[in-house]
């Protein structure tokens, strides 16, 4: 019987790589897992707290199919507080994760046959979900000239080079950790609302910053200032709220996108997840906001431990780590291609990171992403054992 | 800027019945809700309990695309356990609600531009996500004869018209409850298999069936019987174990189907919700068995009332309420078209039903359909607030 061609989509190495490490810890060997994009601490106590509560006085039906209100509003606040713009409620949809937020966000721009630009290196499920839903993935090759992220005069190329419909940005992006400007993003944005192509924002990892680690938002440009020119923002409580397993992201939208989003959302998804949206307000506490800057210090401790021992590492270049929790990193100097550098680490020294070939059908046979995000412990003892296995000549120490 | 063509999504005719018993119950009147196809139960305290021990010895993080195996084994043991069909836990998909089961599945099996049969009635989200998807959805006029269901007669005749890729069925029905016999849907898939057309089979209301309500599954006929032909199975825990809010469900899958659906998965939603997932393992222990028993018999109490009103009710024909929590009746002798007739019964008594145009394009105007999932009282109340509406002339009482 038939099966859709749409369906084909490549696997992601990282997928053979979990695997090994899985077969590897049941038979007993520890696994430092540096794969997961995932913070290691889980929802804040004051949000599990706030849904035990919630759990112990009955169960919660399906809500609206943009969200309940008091996250609608919550999340409408947060946008005052952290960036200091204006966001109407009505503008919030409450997704099932970024990832269900991605889904209404491309089907309400984007028709099949649509043209979408996207930085490469990138997050795969952009381009996957995208061309699932027959849209014409356009790749923008992006370099450390750029930061890894996309120009003006790259749309413009691709724009006079077969049209464009519009542009999927991530700051900080997922594998580079690079930011973009405000400057920049004004820029991208100005030229998106001219040339009527649309804006998506992914903002899933804002908050998680090394700028300056005061501020949840740090130098973080917001195209929630652009809602009025058409851009679209997604977000999640899964990065800065640790919150994955909840499945809870957001969309700010454009007024045009408004209605859409809210008829295709009561069919494709009736609502998210109830308990994660009445206890997610709890996030918003002043609890749930010192729980997550306690995550991104962390982060920032380990983070320095990685970017200290570069040279050791042996790895260059290294993509600025602005934000995120990953390093995103050239290994070519190893003489071994990154799956096969993978895959030998692995087995070697039981550290597991992500081959750079998911992110980068091009040039991510060199690289490699670590993600931070697990325990400093177990990042500091990873890198030890890198530098051990590369001193080693990249075999078994 | 642009919006996607194939965001223009009819909205819902009950939105506008709820919003007016939403303002009308914000006013201090007191609304009876039969439009929602919502337990008023919500999950099992052993469901609840096991998720406040999860959540109470700490958070849970992404799992599997296609879930944790711990579900999809309880999954597969339930269909040797109610049906007995012998499932593979690795032909299970833990999805995020049946809603995520239909996305996925739809694009795994169909590409734009197929042709995919369902009955008129219908649920109205499976031709809205088809048509987001670039389907083409073949309407299959379904009346009183064939108890509102699919027949090989209709397929052959929308297969030699124009070809067919696919067909949609469910049973029990929303909105008619109506089921098909076995033989049928043996007849069905046996015609869907040597046309190369997938068969997807919605069972979401698997268990609530009321000629036999000692076993789960009554005289209930599942494609899991006929996955090694090629068929889908589609279900949730959202109607019988009355976990709506928690958006769990899953897919049994064809062998062909399971490589594609994992990709999909992985790419377009992550992983389903983890809390629910992990609790959700106990709605299939005795006590989750009995607490959804016992709903199912408060359904049939809540049912048998309406059915003996009938004559008092006009309403002729009704759809044979053989399973789910629908009754699904032709108004039509009142001379009110049916959103006039639900705009009116809400107006005049409070008592809020859904016009059938949301699930019948062509004769929805003459249909209404009442969901008895509410509180058994609150369905005695409101039925008697019908009867007495129709005896004065369809005018306040």
């Amino acid at each position: 019987m038939k099966v859709s061609r749409r369906s084909h989509v490549a696997p992601f190495a990282v997928m053979e790589v979990l695997a090994a490490a899985n077969a590897r810890r049941d038979a007993g060997e520890p696994v430092l897992n540096l794969c997961a994009g995932e913070p290691a601490t889980g929802a804040s106590d004051v949000v599990r707290r706030r849904a035990i509560d919630l759990l112990e006085s009955g169960d919660l039906g399906y809500t609206e199919a943009m969200g309940v209100p008091a996250l609608r509003q919550a999340i409408a606040a947060h946008y005052g507080r952290t960036y200091g713009v204006d966001v109407d409620p009505a503008r919030v949809a409450v997704t099932t994760g970024s990832s269900g937020g991605f889904m209404l966000a491309f089907l309400a721009a984007f028709d099949a046959g649509d043209r979408v630009a996207l930085a490469r290196p990138g997050y795969p499920a952009y381009r996957n979900i995208l061309a699932a839903l027959g849209c014409e993935v356009v790749e923008l090759d992006c370099g450390p000239e750029t930061r890894y992220q996309p120009t003006v005069s790259q749309l413009m190329e691709a724009y006079y080079d077969g049209g464009l419909d519009g542009l999927v940005v991530a700051s900080p992006a997922n594998p580079t950790g690079t930011m973009i400007p405000p400057a920049e993003l004004a820029a991208l944005s100005a030229w998106c609302t001219d040339h009527d192509v649309r804006l998506v924002s992914d903002e899933i990892y804002h908050g998680i910053v090394y700028a300056d680690p005061a501020s949840p938002a740090g130098e973080t440009a917001t195209a929630a200032q652009f809602l009025d020119d058409g851009a679209v923002v997604v977000n999640s409580f899964s990065k800065y709220w640790a919150m994955t397993g909840w499945r809870l992201g957001w969309l700010l939208l454009p007024e045009d996108l408004v209605g859409p989003v809210d008829a295709l959302a009561g069919n494709i998804a009736l609502s998210p997840p109830a308990l994660a949206q009445h206890a997610g307000v709890a996030a918003f506490s002043p609890e749930g906001y010192a729980a997550a800057a306690e995550n991104v210090a962390r982060y920032a401790d380990s983070r320095a431990l990685v970017l200290d021992r570069l040279d050791d590492l042996g790895w260059d270049p290294v993509a600025p780590a602005d934000g995120a929790f990953y390093v995103y990193a050239n290994v070519a100097g190893s003489g071994l291609d990154s799956v096969t550098w993978c895959e030998r680490l692995l087995a070697d020294t039981g550290v597991a990171l992500t081959p750079g070939t998911d992110f980068d059908g091009v040039r991510g046979g060199e690289w490699v992403r670590l993600s931070f995000a697990a325990a400093p412990e177990v990042v500091a003892e990873a890198v030890d054992r890198i530098v051990a296995w590369r001193a080693a000549g990249y075999q078994p120490v």
